[in-house]
């Protein structure tokens, strides 16, 4: 019987293709990779991971709206909807639980279009700049959160 | 004989104020404690911490300064010297080594005058929003980026 | 047989959530609360109403299309999209009877991007802040529209 | 014995003009006209409908002032000064019961500098682009609001 | 036989709610309370004070008008005219005395259409933030003024 | 036994130069000359003033860290520093008593770059204009808002 | 018995001053003076002028709306109007006849605040910095425009 | 056996209406006669076209993910996502080929919003304003880029 | 022998199209009617009138030079050059007497980039919107500059 | 006997450079090889092409000028002149027939300065980013705009 | 036999006024002396200056082809054209040596408009605001740049 | 003794790191060797140079406030701090001496934060993009200006 807390992570368009893309800004790693690590790195702490990758924002929300009330947090690389998708941040205030933004390199440092992230406003926390290893941190960090001790803003 | 890489621990002004300061944005942890848990996390992952916090950009550039050639990188929560502090982002830009940028809350969701920063175009990383177990984990991020396992933009 | 005039009411994503998500901004009525009264205010009204939720654009586009030529009016309450789907936009552009647009809340009075509407430059009529109540004053606004007591622009 | 709820309906300035002015966007009912159906629409509903014409943002101050404590709600139309007139955003401010923002055309459709609404955060709710059948429908807003039946925000 | 200089307070439109509206904004005193201490200050300072409060900027500026070469220095609360009402920044240019800025809260710190006066520059000294007590230093401010304690610009 | 309450003043950059640099925007006193009149007047109501003038970001968020707990209220002419020193606003904030910002000139009758004050959003009360009587009316501000004779906003 | 077309000359807040207030910039001419030259060159181009001056918008407003159907043309110096109070613009536009827009300076080459006009879109015609000789060449431009001798736009 | 290169064509939302929608701007011919030309020219010129419209952004993303080493190249019309799906930018940049743009009519010429093309920073070459037409053009365009004859850039 | 004043009467690009190019903005009349004009009127007034026209930039500005010290005043309708050819300011700005900026149309009412000019700032006065009239105006206008007759800025 | 229509081909300043300036962007072919091939794609439809390349905006407008009522089209590159050159876009504003913007390069993926185009307002079609090949591209444009094939927008 | 670079030193429009127009910005001398002086440091320097002013930017841009391979610098000084002269800007990039912007005033002292160089972009250095000195330090500049001895951006 | 006029030579933060730093744009010199050049480049024009370096805002602030009434001139490079530290902008603006900017690399080149200078408004000159000769033209600059030779503008 599965009683661990369930962390849901969510992969927005075009990560299928990660290890394939301009492997130069976001890494040889495929998702899969990425993910097993992440799903490792949870079990280890105590938690079960399941993951959800679409290019399609519907069903991004969708998955938002199922892990209400039955995941403990969210860990979103929302890949380019970060920028323009405010259905996403709605789903997302609509969640209870703590959310950690995430992103393979730093959007910050690339075009300027990508500094605007329409996540950020509900995000407890972001990590970013890491490549693969971040899905890691990620799962850390949402230990980190689960627990209570970071800040609440 | 101590022959772990170095990494510098950077803390801007006012952060000697935390636990004193807004707890309900920064926590109620003090920076020592902080720092106290990234040099154990650095201990255990074979790395060596130093730590300087000043509340002077001259400091703190002196210290990138120093830290050149002997340190292997660098995590630095600049503090309000993240929004203009453009002597800091020249000094970092002469660093070689992997730069996570820390911030115990997330600036995103703040004043709209904490969106920009002036280090980010110089971080490889950035981990925020996470308190004082930010700290830990951009230790791990270090570890993560001397490794060469993560993006190079 | 049915020879009433047909109203195609729009639900843009997360709506489905309503009477759960944000209570204290969205109303404690669901959705099918609130279609409902909708649906008794049209049939009292001598209309049919037709109701289409989805958080996906594509569907709510090929709704439209598909209301072209066979309703009367639309009324469409986008949610997020409001701020960025401009297909949706130019779907509205096409079809050739009266638009209402509504909101539960007052998007003027919240968050600064809430405050651009991609529908308004397609809409005859917008009604926002009342609520649940909204949705009856909606197919009234219908029926003053279709009766051509209404200023042109 | 008058007990029935005042209902205050402001009409700013040039509004006098309706019927004349523009007919192909403000319709070519007079503001009388609209001011009875108003007016009967309220007395309907339980309401005691004031109306209060001014192309004077002192005299529609003073007709604010004089509605605090006396009247439960106060429709506005403030024709130009919608845009400019912030001393109208104070007095609203400083009114106790929900106010309703009329439009007869929806300003969002026309020229950019009627896009901003001084009004719009103090105005519980919306109603735009219904030619004079928005007088009735702001009076059947107003009775939603004061029975509660609408967000708070 | 009155023979001390005038001094013009002026206070602009809603200034007579003081002590009713949004009070955790504004202070409980009234705008007669204030007046009175204004009053007083000036008479132990040797001024005469003369009050005009009005909700319409035509009678602001032809309060304005009526101190030229009659009275010495002029004291203004704009209230939200203050923002937008440039004929009173005009009529005040036309004025040769001191002029001082006054403001029961800090507008910088409010919303952010408060942030622009267009009062300022024409003010020679800006008091805010200090409540009903800003009205006795704003008339110690006339004595520095008018003694030349202060800088020209 | 010094049982007074004190009043930290604070001088930023440039301000030791007062009298000679640009006297006809500054004036021809001295910052010593200002400096004495404010602790006289602090003096006779009952206040002792300490005085930190500094070129230095680092002193001055140093002072106001020393102030915390100590002083009753500080005032502060940030000099320059006005404009882009966010670490002195993040000092003020973890400040609890009544912060007074204090210019000689008039800054929103400058220079466009001087409009803009990062002290503003944490400061009480502002003086303005009164050359080197703002000092004493500074004085006399604070002793308004320990006296709690004024808003709160 | 008049039967010569009437001409309406507006004149905004402040230009009572005239003659008095900043001579070096709006001349040293009295508004008397100028509208009886203005008077004398409509009447020997078989025009009567009418003339109202007034620092209520609302006067303005409502001197335009007595203009309707009755005077041929309007002249219209709204002073510091011309800048915000678009309530004169919405008058103007209901307004059949032909405008001309007149100021004594060129408002181009002054404060910023005052190149915007809220007058223009509606004016056919305008003439800038010709001080009180502008007068008369406004009544010959509205003889240009009643003989249609003007372009449309 | 078909050997001859692919050239993949994307049709955004809405486009299924050409003929119907607003035929002054998209002209009277169908999406299905646009294809048949395009269709045609690309077999004169050695291609085969393969046509995907859609008005799911996931689904278009998705099309070009099938195209990465198929497709010799793209043509792609994104309707109304040109201004807003990022998720497009990022396929279209994980494909090697050329890109050709395309709009029925010259977005440069329309609503300001049509201006901002995400498409644009990916498209090696551009091709609007002539109608059906443009889709034949396009096909040209095509052989020209795989034949190397264009600039790169 | 020539003793009469010169006038220079500058024409830009394209409007030697005049009568011919969009007459619904610019009226039927052709440029030399207006010229002759002019000139009759400069004749009736003691006055000389040169023209040039040209699309060059640097002829205009040539002829700018050869009006110094020869000329008593300019009427410059610079036609598009209005909008960026600041070196026909800097000309102009070298030019000691007084400068009439003329239009047919009234640019403020067309597209946003007509309502800059960058001949504004050294343009004593404007006149714009009447025309062919305007010609006659403009020259009435130098009569009155060169007689001093106007304000000075 | 020449009655073949006439199509004029306009190269801005330069574009005699094209084969030795920056090949990377602009290819390697001289000016001289694509109005050739431009010239016989224009016979080989039954075109007679007209070149006029200059370095001169006078001399480009004149030559707009000379085609009015003697060309059927236009193909303009206006190279650096696209970004500013106003009265190139009011000559052709004045040209009957369609016209075709041509740029070498796509101007949307380069600097920012160049993403505004003077002349798309007047372009009835535009061809970007084919390098010479765009010059073949544009006589078939200028064929199907000739044909009325095209869209009106 | 002259062997010795050439240098060609560029002067825009107007500058032939120099000595005559504004002396209190542009100084008292005029251009010949400067080029006298440029000349001769040049000899002194082994370089043979060439000079071409012209207020004409088909000149300058034909001065600078022409330069190209037969020049081995260029120092500007393109007056106006500095704004806004895009074919300049283009025509220079094309040139291979290093480039010098020269002005006699600072222009980042001046009108906002003249902050912008469309030069810089592609000049390797800049002289400001030294007069007509400012001629001979540019020519030891190209010395400098030509030596190799400066940096590469 | 010394009787030679004393140039005060200020470096900002970074400049120690010459040579090592970014040797592509800031070449390959140390900052000693520019400093030994510009001392010997004085020495040759009959001045005596003094060198502050440091990354202390504050440091800079009090060297410049040491320079009053000691030398003549200053040089300075104020590295980072060009962009936002007004303290150094108000410390020069009290320097009554002539003022040379100085800037390795051009600033108008690179990212767009540095096209801003808050030392420019006090600068009298600027020199920049002649890496280390630049620090020997400077001082020559500063005899041109100590001799009056230049522009007071």
């Amino acid at each position: 019987m599965n009683e661990r807390p369930l962390v849901l992570l969510l992969s927005g368009p075009n990560l299928q293709l990660l290890g394939e893309r301009e492997p130069e800004i976001y890494g040889r790693e495929r998702l899969d990779d990425h993910v097993a690590a992440a799903a490792s790195a949870a079990a280890g702490l105590g938690l079960t991971l399941e993951h959800v990758q679409s290019d399609s924002e519907a069903e991004l929300v969708a998955a938002i709206h199922e892990a209400r009330g039955r995941c403990a947090a969210i860990v979103v690389n929302p890949g380019a909807f970060t920028h323009y998708a405010w259905a996403i941040h709605d789903a997302l205030a609509a969640f209870a639980g703590p959310i950690v933004e995430l992103h393979l390199s730093n959007p910050q440092r690339r075009e300027s279009w990508r500094h605007t992230s329409v996540v950020a406003p509900v995000a407890t926390a972001t990590i970013a700049g890491l490549g693969g290893a971040g899905y890691r941190l990620a799962i850390e960090a949402v230990t980190v959160l689960l627990e209570g001790d970071a800040v609440s803003r």
